[in-house]
């Protein structure tokens, strides 16, 4: 079973006619995309703005239009996957290094569906290590920064050399941390000056969808959503 | 009478045998650069680092040891102008836009000495612009974000496109603001995902040296200083 599909297709069934959506990236906003461009040529009118250079390409491909980001005013609904989801709907994402643009993408966005496989749902987030994104400017005392909050980082490497965000800057990938607050670390992470930003989305996700191996779904929604701190 | 020089040279008369040094940007930096260069040819024995590439070449034609940032673990002590200092020693820097290598450097330093001319000093942060280092992927939506906080933001330009600072980002000047909580507007602009520094430096500076305009000298010391949140 593709829980990844499942769920993601059970996403898109929430856009409804004249929405502007947030396409989020990576092997489940793949399939979050397939589906809606079948939407869109069955009459459905949207129109999107994407996450990534990928994301993009694939959603012309299937004729989805794409808007600049200048001309959006709100944005209805984004579908995105995670990397870890708990059980207050805090999320982990940034493993394929697009933490900041989707970050942007879902702050801008009225309602985040997050669409995941079973596995992703944990009791406390941190067994997949949390992506930070830092500058490159002296980045050895950002990464001492991270150890002095024991969060145990190493640079992301690609063929040697760190890894390279879409936004130039470099990723401190932070292993077996138990997160047990994840707002108060989101908090202590983003007042360290090297720090960019990090991968946990604290109070973002609207609806997670759960796609389960036995082919069932479960959808989970912030019974009381916050209001936004700064849209 | 120079302020800002006889701020920066009391400044340096700080600086002892074997210290690191953080140099400064802007016109006071280059005072105190030039200073420590003539304590430097009369035998001091001392190593810096540099906020920027001006800083670092006027040190290496004084004689001024430059060293990697990977090579240091605790600056001694930073020297750095400000652009306004309030009366709880709160800054506003980075009308040079050189605020985050500034940041980054002073959250390093032991001390950091901060040094003014007494027309620097207020009563509330905020107459001069507050600047706000952005990321440029959908800079227009972060605006939009300073703008719901009432920041009244301008995209710093330069020759008719916006200014780009050494990280690669976005600088958005937020004028016409009074400040009267540095520590809480600090943390609601590094919640945003767009904004990756700002130039509120709270509870960074060690001691102010202000130049007056009569030849004196005033030096206000933080007589607590809270403990450094992360190193």
């Amino acid at each position: 079973m593709n829980t990844k599909k499942l769920a993601a297709e059970r996403a898109v069934e929430a856009i409804e006619e004249g929405m502007t959506v947030g396409l989020g990236t990576g092997s489940t906003a793949y399939f979050a995309i397939e589906r809606l461009g079948q939407r869109v040529k069955e009459g459905l009118n949207v129109r999107a703005v994407a996450t990534s250079k990928r994301s993009e390409e694939q959603a012309l491909a299937l004729g989805i239009p794409i808007v600049p980001f200048a001309e959006v005013g709100q944005i209805d609904m984004t579908i995105d996957g995670a990397d870890e989801v708990d059980r207050n709907l805090q999320l982990i994402k940034g493993g394929g290094g697009a933490l900041l643009r989707e970050k942007i993408v879902a702050a801008r966005s009225a309602k985040m569906f997050v669409v995941v496989g079973e596995d992703k749902m944990v009791d406390t987030l941190g067994a997949f290590p949390l992506p930070v994104e830092i500058v490159p400017f002296a980045h050895e005392w950002t990464l001492d920064a991270l150890k002095a909050l024991q969060l145990n980082p190493g640079l992301r490497m690609e063929d040697g050399e760190p890894y390279v965000t879409d936004n130039g800057n470099y990723i401190a990938d932070c292993r077996g941390v138990s997160i047990d607050d994840p707002a108060s670390l989101h908090a202590e992470l983003n007042a360290i000056p090297g720090v960019v930003e990090n991968g946990l989305f604290v109070e973002m996700a609207h609806t997670v969808v759960v796609g389960r191996e036995d082919g069932s779904l479960d959808l989970f929604t912030r019974s009381s959503l916050p209001p936004k701190s700064v849209l």
